[in-house]
Order: structure tokens, then sequence, then C-alpha cells
């Protein structure tokens, strides 16, 4: 079950399923597993479940890897004992049942050439379909993570080299990913054809390469941003430096736009687009085509203020706090019992009753999944005194899950694949609710030349769902 | 040492000492553990080194207290084994070597009379010389906090009974406390006659009361804002309903004013006054004497937010974030080795370059320290690419250390203590530095109709700090 | 509740309260907080609830102590910290209740004329007639242990200084207590003018010395063993050397006999008498009045394995195991369901089958408490085959309980308070059952030249129980 | 690094590799998880490192594995949640690297046919040549344990089902494995055609049977003892009962005599020989060879106590204690600083040394491997005093390693395999030294009707070390 880190209910949010990061130390002067902790701990945001990294020295591969944030997992001595010349990382998101630990990544193994270490964003449709293939061919899964397919297919299909394997295997999976792998000599990065989830290439130095799925990850080790890893690319890092092999892509690139809605840190930028400055159109387009009367615009913390600061920027209506959020929401947290369950408690979450008091608000938050936050919110702003209420969404109405590596509730739970938009306002108690058209969200991240994915908000995914049968896997 | 849990160089604060909390509970329908527990989780930001609870059923007293975030000192188990009609509970900022846990509040003892548990917010600047007087009474004292001698003078005075020896051990110290303490039947609530620490008593349902540093553990517990406790008042909560015994108050109050500028949160009113509102007030006087051109407002997270909102409202300059901070930053993290640190770590706060390049800033923070904060801060927006960074400080400059709760460093370690703001400016390395006078950060909180200790800014301390060497104890 | 750490029902034992340790380093060459641990590792079977290590550079007191065996309260870290010129130590075996953490010893307070740290094994009778007598003169108390009035004693008592404060002390309590005592220059050791818990002196080089519980302690840091402390005795070490200063003793020494019984470690020699000697002839004696037949002699694992090694020698019947005991029996160990204890679970001690099939066996264990150990035991034999088991006691039997220092059941609770010889045997299910005399009993420590509490066997305490109302306290 | 539980020196021990348990309860009436527990806590003894416990109610396997006792892997909680009809268990003496608990059992996996859960005592001699001939075949390995290959070959030659996939992998593996296997339906005990490991069969109740590496987890968890699973046999239980599969078996079977000298606990029978009573004979066989002069026979506690018994019964001399250890030596140790090393830290095992002074000693210890402890524990006895000690060993001299699941130091290491046993009583300090000869151990455990392993003593293993080169793997 995932564990809520904050006021949000749990299962009322799209939740990114990880984070990669990579590190290849050509000139011998930094530690990289230090850089990997503080490349992961940059990217917390996009999994707090559980966190590994793996090293290699050119010989064997160690690597430490648990449930847990980032420092609960790593202690100062640990990360001491992770050097070596590269590291690859990983924080993830979701897990399932009692065996959760063993669905940590990196995932390492041995297989005919050497050993191998991956960190995987992302999700492969078709990986039941391979691994039933892979089973009939004597394989067994000790994980039920889509990377463990990935490794089965490198090591089977290895007979001409890791390139050559990197090849078949691309050609085999259909899906997301964003992969970082290591061998005892080469740190590499892969991007699905389609791009759907983010990988970037940044410098240390010289020649010490770093990859990470944000950008701020590059800030966070002091390395600078070369570029991203275009879609269907390989890159390939070792004594020898940088390689690229560029594999054959047959359609405009699909970045999931949501990126931009929620996941990514502010700091970042992906595919060449800022992701502050996209939230902030976002909110100025929902503002442009509004006209709403109200005394101030607040935002759902932390990641509507963007958008917030946006409306209130071009609607004019000044902005303002309206919710104080406790700094200190951690992980373990009682469960009040039925008594102040009733009274209400407000721990995580709480209007500011004097600003809001006998105001008009405009609330702006980024997304509605299952609306039971955005309800809870509109309520205690009520209670609180407010006025009116009227919700603003920086981003299109869900009405679809995501298959590609972002956790959502089923199509059925989704608020707005049932319902209308009005019926979504009586539920979540608003004076009025308007989203932002998918045009307009598109419009705001149009610098980057690429296409998105939209299939959360419009049904249209990268490929066919059908392709999940898919299974054309030539092992000699 | 205290442990920094955001991105502040530890000793850049004025932080505060404590939180306090009390419930008591006259129709048997609570569970004031857990009351306690979300009453202190709601104060978490006054004090993150250790807490405790502790508790009585009209028979003895229980309690729990240790080192760590309220979370981290309770779990469920714990919580439920703390039953009881009155609970009191405390979180604290500060503690000092080894033998940290024994400092953890509340203090409980037995004495003459019963039990007595006594958690307090404050500093006695006569404790020194109380102390040294008990000990010639033959006193013993297990840990170094001034609530010992506060249970001393009352155990020692007690002979016509805990009211009169509250009054005598009120008349006897010097210095600021707002207590909550809880005998086997009562439970009270002090405020020194200066009100130098807030205090506020809530209701839930028609009888059962709540005793918070802050309005916002109201909320928390679902308990109804009643008034602030007056300065030099005694609130006593039994089975008889609440009394209150107002001590002779020679002078006007003299609340602390960094407790709006900084310590609380901005959902709580104190003294009448919305904090939120006081600090958007002073951001906006900020704006009214300045005339500085500039393309964004921007705010040292998280605290300066209000303050940065209102001083984008009233100067037209727009409001915009120019720094993202990391959510996860936790307690526990590791060091940086050298070369990391040389490279330049940035994993709790970074520039939003994209926002931030050739722009010109008007930088809002709360306060200045030392200053050393600022100076990286200013520093990484330089290097993000910003024009030209303005700094404006929504307080006056901090010239004196505070005798009265508050841990800051010494006279000398304070920027503003033996610098001109010239020289400030140069060593934070901005375009230009302002501070808001105390003359308008009083006008911020004027409606409280209380007066306001400003020791911190202009030296002028609620009593001569000569007093403490007062030490008029009359034990029989 | 005491945590059972062998395979022993809980309150089927007599319970040791303490060990206590100090070291004095005269010549700089020691690591007094390692010292002090690998001291109270050798005491660990003293008390397995809390531990404790206070040391003093000469400045100010630092201290550790936490619930838990000694290697889980310190790791490395914790104890490299730990250094100094003094150091003394404290195991502890029962607490109380929710808030146990504060009962764990060394205390440590400040007082008129410094610091002081104490640590307590024993139990003053008089200690509540003294607290009370105490919080009348305004004291306070923190923890419930004895300790905390001695302190007070001392801190009240101190206008003639130290020494003297110490002689009043001595003639203001009642009962039982070795004492090791620290101020920021001496370590003091005391022992009460009954002598009935055990203290001795050892030396490491030239002029360090060390106290302890037992002389196995010695061994654990190397020290040699000098002399037991003598009844009534003050030892004072300090950079002068070691002093001694003997108080009036007025009757014969009353050692608690039940540490050769049971508590002493079988290596440990306590005022001149080897434990493992004194066991082993106990078995002697009680087989020289018996004259059962059987086929094998087995000792209940561990603390009986001497007296059964001795019954056998003396009896000629040989000796064998006839129980197997889990050596991981630690301290967190799951509950079973009804399911599994009606299977009747095993895991901490278990027959050893083939070697007690159709054997006549005798049994010998220490003593007899509650009987219901035994009684398990007996009829695991029985359902092993074994055709007649006699069980032997190598002690007389506890008919009341101790008030000096030893946690017993109550009264009623003792099997043999209120049973005939027969009727233990009946409830017992063993084929007889034989006490050792108290007369042998003395027999096997007689070399000790020293008298004996006896008081759990016969009820002749060392002092008239109506001196818990002696209440003799001068304060001037 | 093996992790010292005892006053041994790291190394200086042959070591067990593994225990293991399975469950299956035919009636409903068993919580496995907790048999379970309770199994893996009896066999402790065999594996302090790891444990893990994989239960299945039919569909699915869930699992906790983990570093540690098995009371620190679980927790109340975890076993509650550990239900179902079957379970497997496992505790695991050796781990390396940072990696370790990825190499924690049961493995789990799923394959072509389901799930499979496996735990494995024993080595695989020709397991590298397997793992590279199944990596020629595309298969990846995440651990480096042997039982991963057995599950690769299980599922790579599984096209006829599961039982023909066993009868395959044992004719391809080569060396020493106890098995206990689950599928989602099945419960399946196997044991290599040498029976080189054991491997019980008990049973609770008519219809749930359990397996145990020995008997004394059947008493654990209330089972009774059934037999031995045969060398080459395959016990297969589920819906329908039990099944039996005898595999062919070539040659005399190849019990590891070494379980009966040192590893199995004393309560249990293996192959029809009590252990208890093995060791005892082997004692007395020792004495009926010896004619040396003495006052006192000891053992080094606690695995030699039954020899020392045996050969005190048969020598006359009386059998005594000289040696007291410290029953809470745990896993967490510190270090001992120089200073505290040289003076001679004994906390772990001391001399009794009243008991030991001015006699002539017997020493019994069960083997000598590096004989580095043996060494120091004569040193010690004869710095108590003692006057001659003559060592004796209930076994030969180890002078090969062992490859079939024992850890043993390399050949080098092994004090006997380079040196005359008067070398060795020289190295060791003793006044004379004796070892069993094989014949005897050989005839204290005859009535087994089994033939034994040898290995370690005369190199005589049970098959030629060149089948590791084995490699006559046919998938199709």
């Amino acid at each position: 079950m995932p564990v809520p880190t904050d006021f949000r209910f749990a299962g009322d949010r799209m939740e990114e399923d990880c984070g990669v990061f990579g590190v290849y130390d050509a000139e011998g002067s930094l530690h990289v597993g230090e850089a990997a902790y503080f490349g992961l701990y940059s990217l917390q945001h996009r999994g707090q479940e559980s966190a590994g990294i793996a090293v290699t020295d050119g010989s064997g591969i160690r690597y430490v890897r648990n449930k847990g944030l980032v420092p609960e997992v790593f202690d100062q001595e640990t990360i001491q004992a992770l050097t070596g010349r590269i590291a690859i990382g990983h924080v993830r998101y979701s897990t399932f049942g009692v065996s959760d630990a063993i669905n940590a990544q990196p995932l390492v193994a041995r297989y005919k050439h050497g050993n191998l270490a991956l960190a995987h964003n992302g999700n492969l449709i078709n990986a039941p379909a391979l691994r039933s293939k892979l089973e009939d061919y004597g394989a067994i899964f000790q994980t039920t993570v889509d990377t463990e397919v990935i490794l089965n297919l490198i090591a089977r299909l290895s007979s001409d080299g890791l390139e050559e394997a990197i090849h078949k295997m691309m050609k085999s999976v259909r899906g997301s990913y964003a992969l970082v792998m290591m061998t005892e000599t080469q740190l590499i990065g892969i991007r699905d054809p389609f791009g759907i989830r983010p990988l970037a290439l940044g410098r240390i130095g010289e020649d010490s390469y770093v990859l990470a799925s944000e950008s701020c990850a590059f800030d966070a080790v002091g390395a600078e941003f070369v570029r991203d890893v275009h879609p269907g690319e390989i890159v390939i890092i070792d004594e020898n430096g940088l390689r690229s092999i560029q594999m054959p892509v047959t359609c405009r690139s699909k970045l999931c736009v949501f990126e931009f809605v929620y996941f990514a840190r502010t700091d970042s930028m992906i595919d060449g687009v800022g992701v502050y400055a996209a939230r902030k159109a976002a909110g100025m387009r929902l503002a442009a085509h509004d006209d709403v009367s109200a005394d101030m615009v607040i935002a759902v913390p932390d990641s509507a203020v963007p958008a917030a600061i946006g409306y209130a920027e071009k609607s004019g209506i000044p902005y303002g706090e309206g919710l104080a959020k406790n700094r200190y929401v951690g992980r373990t947290f009682i469960q009040p019992e039925q008594g102040m369950r009733e009274i209400g408690v407000r721990t995580k979450l709480n209007a500011l009753t004097k600003n809001v008091k006998g105001k008009r608000i405009v609330m702006v938050d980024d997304s509605i999944v299952r609306g039971t936050t955005s309800r809870k919110i509109v309520d205690m702003l009520r209670l609180a005194g407010a006025r009116e209420v009227h919700m603003r969404v920086s981003s299109p109405i869900v009405m679809h899950p995501c298959f590609f590596g972002i956790d959502t509730p089923s199509e059925e739970e989704l608020l707005g694949s049932h319902r209308t938009c009005e019926q979504m306002r009586e539920y979540i108690g608003a004076d009025s609710l308007k989203f932002l058209s998918l045009h307009d969200l598109l419009k705001t991240v149009e610098g980057s030349g690429c296409g998105f994915c939209s299939g959360c908000f419009d049904g249209d995914y990268p490929m066919p769902l059908s392709e999940s049968e898919s299974c054309d896997l030539a092992i000699e």
C-alpha cells in the first residue's frame, strides 16, 4: 500500500513510479556512491518507498537497496563503502505485499558475459507476454518488476555482445523505459523510442558523465546539464568516453505531459522546457479563459503554487495563502481513534481562517484524481468562512488510467471518467470548477519541439494497448 | 548541537525553545494521549529535538518522553497506553551533550502533596541564582532545564497548598514562561506577567479544555479557540470547571514579536493577531518604503512567503518562485566528502535557473541572523543568472541576543550587531539590502492591544537583565 | 514486567536487583568508559533490564543510560565518547510501568557542592519514611528508586562536606546497599554495615582501582582482586590514592547467602568464598544425607550444574545431561497462538529423550520459588520416558520474601511458604523431593568468616522489619 | 565475515551452513508461519546470520527474509501475517559482502508452471560448472547461492512436470543437499543420494507433516518424529497425503559425521543415533585409550560437555567445571581499544581460578580447527594456576577442508593439516594432546546402519572432487 507522505488521501494522486541516476567517474576524483546518494536525494519526490545504489570498481558489482527514503536506507558508513568507478541508483514509488524489499532496484545479476545492474523508470505493457515466453525457455523470475524481464532478455540475446542484445531487447519490449544500466566497465543510458519517461545527460568536469531522470539531480551533484537523452537513443559511457547509438524512431516523441503537471521538480528542465515556467503558464492560460470574480487566488500546496501564481498574475486577483501545511508530516503517523476522527483531526493541512474568512476564493490545484482530497479541502475552506470557492485545475480532466509507468486508480475510481464537469463540481462542493484544456496544456510545453503522451486525458496512448500481446522474441 | 531540519546553516536561525499542550477531558469522551499527540504534532515547528506526553487518570502520572520528532517518539501502541483524564505534552528544540534524553519534558515529580508534571516554554533569567539558593536548602538537580527549578520552588513553597505555591513561585522567578502543569486532578496553565511567550485556551465540546502554545493546535484536535491566557494569569481546570486567578501585572505586556516574524505557524492567532496577516502586512510595509525596480519578488521558503506576497502585492512587482526546496529533507543526512563539497552539493535548496535568469530579483526573507545562509542563497541566485538581487528583510536588524526563551548566537556572531547595513549588504553580496523598521513591524501587530518585547532588535528587554541576580526566595 | 531471558516462567525466580561497577584511572592509561562497559558486561547476569555508565574528566559528569542489555545500550561510538578519569556503571534487573527509562542508573545530580553520580545495589526498607520526611523539607522525586533518597540525603546533609554527609546518610538509612559513587574527583565505594550485598575492590597496575559487585568483573578488565569492601566501610579513591573509613559495626555481618545459591557467577569469589566451590559443596552435602537409588544425576541448566556435579561425585551416581537448552533464547520472542500453545512449544528447553528414557533421574535445581517451572520440567522428563524423577534442591525451602534487594513473589506465591515438603512434591509431580538444610548451606560458605542473611529461608532478617518506620533524619 | 556469537575466535570453528524446515497443514488447524518460526528457532544453532520463511495459501507465495537471528527477523506482527497451508523456512550461517540480504533463503521464484520456494542445506561442488552452462542458455543469477542453480535447473527441466524436473536436477547436481521445497500445493523434501546432510520427517496430528534438519525442531512444534528422509529420497506431501519416490542410490550413505561431533543439538536424533549419546560415547572411548593421571576433567563449554562427562565417567577422574561462560554474549559487541586488549579482556570466557588452581586438568574439546582458541584457553587455565593441562579432543585431527556444506578455513589454516600431533601440542601449549581415532568416532555412531563422510579427517570424500567439472545437463 502506498504510504501517503503528505496530506492527500491515499490513492488520490497520480504517482510517479521511479527516479533513476547514474554516474561514471572518468577522472578518479569522485566518490560515486556519494554522488549517487545526493543525486537520488534530489529525485526523492519521484519515489519514497525504496532506494538502492549499485557500484562497481571494475570487478564485480556491490549494492545496497532497501525500503525507505534515501537517508533511511543509507547511512554514512554504508555510503562510504560504496566506492568505485561507476554507480547507478534508483528510487521507487510503489511496492506490493509482504515481500517488498526484493522489488527494490537496481536489479543486479550475473549473466554469461559478466555482471549487470539495471535501474528502470517506466512500464512495459507486454511484460507479461514476454515473461511467459521467457518462462517457456526456462527462465525463473524472483521479482515482479519489469526490469527483471529486461535483464533476462538482455542475457538471452547477448550472443553477439551487449550492444546487440540491447538493440534486440528494445525491439522486443513495448512500453516506456528510461533505463540506467551498468556493467563492470560501462555506464549505459537508454530511453524508449517514444521518450515517454525523461532521461537527461550531464557532465562533471571534463569527462565524467551523469545520467538522471531530471536535471535537478545535476545541480545536486555539481554537474552541468548537457542534453536530454533522445527518444530511442542508447548512450554508452566508458573509458573511451561517450558514444551514442540512435535506434530508428518511427514516430513523434511522446513525453509524458504529466511530468510538467505534477511529477517533476520545479527546478528541473525536461526536453528543453522548464518545469516551473510550464506550470506558471498553465495557470495563466487557465485565467485567460476565466472571468470569475474573486478576492484571492490560493494554491493547494505545494505543487500547485506556480500555477496559482500564474493565474493570479494573469487575472489580476491577488495571490495569497489559504492553507497551512504541516512541514513535519512523515511516514509514520498514528491513526486517530474513532473519537478523534469525528472531531476532525487537521494535523496535516489547515485553513488560514483569518485570511480566508468572508472571501471569494479561487483555489488552484494541479489535477483531480479521485476528488476525495479536493472535496475535503473545499469543505475546510467553507468552514473557515470562505464565501465562495472556485476550483481551477491546471490540467485537463483525468479520464483514463496510465499504462506507461504512473500509478493511477482504475478507470471507475477516476472522478472524471464517468462524470460531467458539473457532476464533479457537485461532488467536490465547489461553487464552480474549471479545467485547463488539453490544447492549452500542450501550449505551455510547446518549446520542447517534441510530442507528448496525453493518454490519461484523451486516451490517445503512444501505442495501441493491443501491443501488450506483442511477443516477437527471437531467441536462437 | 541543534539538528538542522531544513536548508539553513546550523546556528543561522533564531530558534524557538518549546511548544506546550494540555488537555482536560471533563466528559470522559476523549483519548487524552491521542489528543496530546495530535496537538504536539501541530506544534512540531516549535521544537524538533524531543517530545513527551504525561497523563493521569487521577492516581499517579505516567509518561513517555524521548529524543526525536513526535511521530518518532510515539507509536500507536505507546499512544494507546497513554489514557486518562488529563494529559500534557511538550516539544523541545535544544539539547546539550551526551545526556540529552533527561532534558526532555514534561518533567514529572512526586512532592509532598502528590505528583506533578510540568511543561515549560520560556527561560528564567534568574534560574542560576534560584538553583544555587535551592541547593543551599539541600535540593539536587537532575536536569539542566529551568523547569526543574520551578518544580523545586513549587514543592518547597507548597505548605499552604498548590495555588499559594504557584503565586510564590511567580513572585520568585524572573523571565518568560508559558507553563502547562498537571496534578492528578487539575490541569493548570500559567503565563508570565509580561506574557512573553504565548499560551491560548480552547474548548472541546461543553466542558473539556485545551491549552496550547498556538491556536493551530486547537484546529488539530477539533477544539474551538476561547481566548489567550492573559499575562500573569493562572488558569485552573478541574472537575469544578475552569477558574482563573489573575496575578497583579504592573506593566504593559511584552509578547515576543518574533513569534509573528518567524516562529508561529501561519494559521495561528496569537493575542488576537493572525500570524499570516501580520507577515503579509510586514511585506507590504517593506514595499511601501521601497522604490527598487525589479522583475520579480521571491521568498526564501517557506516562512518568508507571506511577506513576499505582501511585498509583491504592494509594489506591483510580480510574485514568483526562485528557489526550489527539497520536501524530503530530514534529520539524518550524510555529510558530503571533501570532493563533493567542493563541487557544491545543492540537495536542500536550488535556484530555479529558468525563472531567475536575467531577472532583477527582490528576495524577501524574514530575518538575518548570522547571514551565512543569505550569502549562499544570493550567490546561488547569481550563478543561476539573476541580474540583480535585492534582499528585503521583513523584520528589523537583529542586534542583540534573546534571554527569554529563544536560542540565538552570541552577540558577536549576529551579523547585525557590529555592522552597518551597508557592511551587511557587502557580506551577503546583494545589490541592495533593506530591513523593516521596528516601528513598521509593531504596526503589523497593532490590533493585539498588547505590548511587545523587541529586545533582539533594540535591546529593550521586558525587565533589566540585572534581575538575573534576583533571588528573593522566602522559604520558611 | 520482568522480561524472561531464559526458559523459566516469569516470576519463578529470585531475581537480583543490580550490579555496580566503578573505575578510577590514576595513571591516565585507561579508557574508563570502555572498562566500565566490559565490567558491566561481566555483571550482566545481575540485571538485564537497563544499563548505564557515567564518566567524569574532572569537570562535569556525562552519562548514557537506557533500557536493554549492555551491548544494546552502548555502541562503539557511544563508548568512545565516554572518556575521563573516573567511571561508574550499573546494570539493573527490574523496572516498572511506562516510564521505565528514568529509573535506569547511575543517577546523576548536581547539588550544592558539585556533581554526583550514584549506582546502587540493594534496598532501603525505610526509603518511604525518609522520602516522606524529605518531601516535608521540600524535596521532589523524579524516580521511584531508593537511590534518589540517598542522593537527597547526601545533598541535604552535606554542610560539613561529603564524607560527613555519607556518615550521616549511613546512619539514617536502613537496609542493604552496595554503593559506587562518583564526584568529579573521587570514586567512592560504600557497603552497608551488614554487608548484605557484595562489593569488592580490585586494582589495575599500581594505583588504578576498580570496584565491582563481583570479582568476575576484575578478570573482565584485567584487574587483580585486592579484597572485599568491609561491611560498613567507605572506600575513597582520588588523586591521593585509596583511603578507608570504617563505620562502627554493631553486629555480625549478614551477607546474602543466596548470592552463592544462584545470583553470583561461578567464577566469582565473595567475601573469601569461591562461588563454584560453594555450589558444588552444596550438592555434595545434599547427597550426603540422601540414599535414593538412581541411574543419573542431571542439573536444571545452567546454574544448578555445579551442585549436580557435587551430588553425583558424592553419591557415586553418574552425572549426565537430561535437558537441552536453546543457547539463542533472547528477549524478543513472539508469543505462541493458542493452537501452538496447546501442542506444547518447547523452544527454550527440551528433554534429551534418548538419555532419559527408562532411567531413574535425580534432578538437581538450585531453588524452588513458585514451582511452576519445576513442575513443567518434571512433566517433560516423564514424557521423555524417565522412570523416576527425584528432585533435589541445593538450598532450603524459600518461605519468606526478601526485603533487601531481591525481587521475590509475595509470600502467598512462594510454593514453600504454605505447603509441607510432601505437598510441594505433589504439586511438582516428582517421585521424591528433598532440600538442603540451612545448616548445611551455611557450612558450604563457612570459610568466609562472616555471617549470613538467611531471611528468605528462616525469616531471620538482619534487622527488624519495623525499622522501616525509622526516620531519624536530623537536618539542621 | 562470520559473526562470532560465542567466545571462540572468528574462523576457529567448523561452521554449519544452514538449517531447513517445512510444514504442511492438512487439517487447517495450524498457524504455519508460527510453526516455522518455532521450528527455525530450535534450529538457530545451525545458522545465525539470516532467516526466512515463505508461505502459501494455494495462490502465490509470500515471504519474509532478512539478516539476523530468528527473533530479530520476525516480530509478532510479521509472523501473524504469514498464514497459509504450507510454510518453509531457513536459517543461514555465512554471508558475504555488502549485498548480503539477497542471499537469505528461502529463494522464491516464478517459473513456467507456477511459483516455487526453496530452502537448501548443503553445497553443490559442480555449481559453477552448471551455472556457466545455464548462463550459456541465457540464465541470469541474482544471488551467489547454489540454491539458485537448483531453481534454474528445475525451471528448465520442467517440461514433463515438477517431479520429472526434480529427478533430472538430482542427476545433474553433485554435492550435498537437504532441500525443503514448496509449490503452491505441495511440500517437498529431498535428500541427496549420499544423505550427506540430515533431513527428518515428523507428523503433527494425523496428516500434517513436518520436515526439519534435526529432530529437535519436532519437539519445538509438538510434532512426533516419524523417520529420517532416506538418502536419494523425494518426499512429496499434498492434499493426497505423503508420497515417497526413491532415486537409485549406487553407494553407501555418507552422512556428515561432524553433525555428531559438534553441529547438531544434543537432543536431536539423526539417522537413528542420538546426538548426546554419541558425544558421550566419544568421550568414553577417548578415556579408554588414555592413562593420564589427573585431578579433574573439564569441558570447553558448551558443546564438549557430553564428551567430558563420558571421559570422566570412563576414566574415574571427577568431572568439574573449569571455565565460566558469559551467558549474555551477543552479536553486537564493541571491540576493545589497544589498552584494554593488552590488559586482557576476558568477558566471554573466564577460568574458575579457585577450582582449577593446583590441579592437573584434562580439558576436553570437540575439535581443533585453527587452534587459536585452544591456545588461549590453555593459557588462561595456566594463569589460573592449573598444574597440568591435558587436552583431549573427542574427534580426529581435522586435516582437510569440507566441500559439502561446512565452512572451514583453507587447508593451510587448519592446524592439523601440516603439523604432527606433537607440534600441535606445542602450539597449543598443553602438557599433552590426544585425539579420538576415526575408528573410534565411527564406533560411536555405529547404530545408525549408515555410512559416514569423514572427508575432513581422512580426505575420503563421498565423491571425487573432480566431479566439480561435471555438467551433464541435458536441456532439450
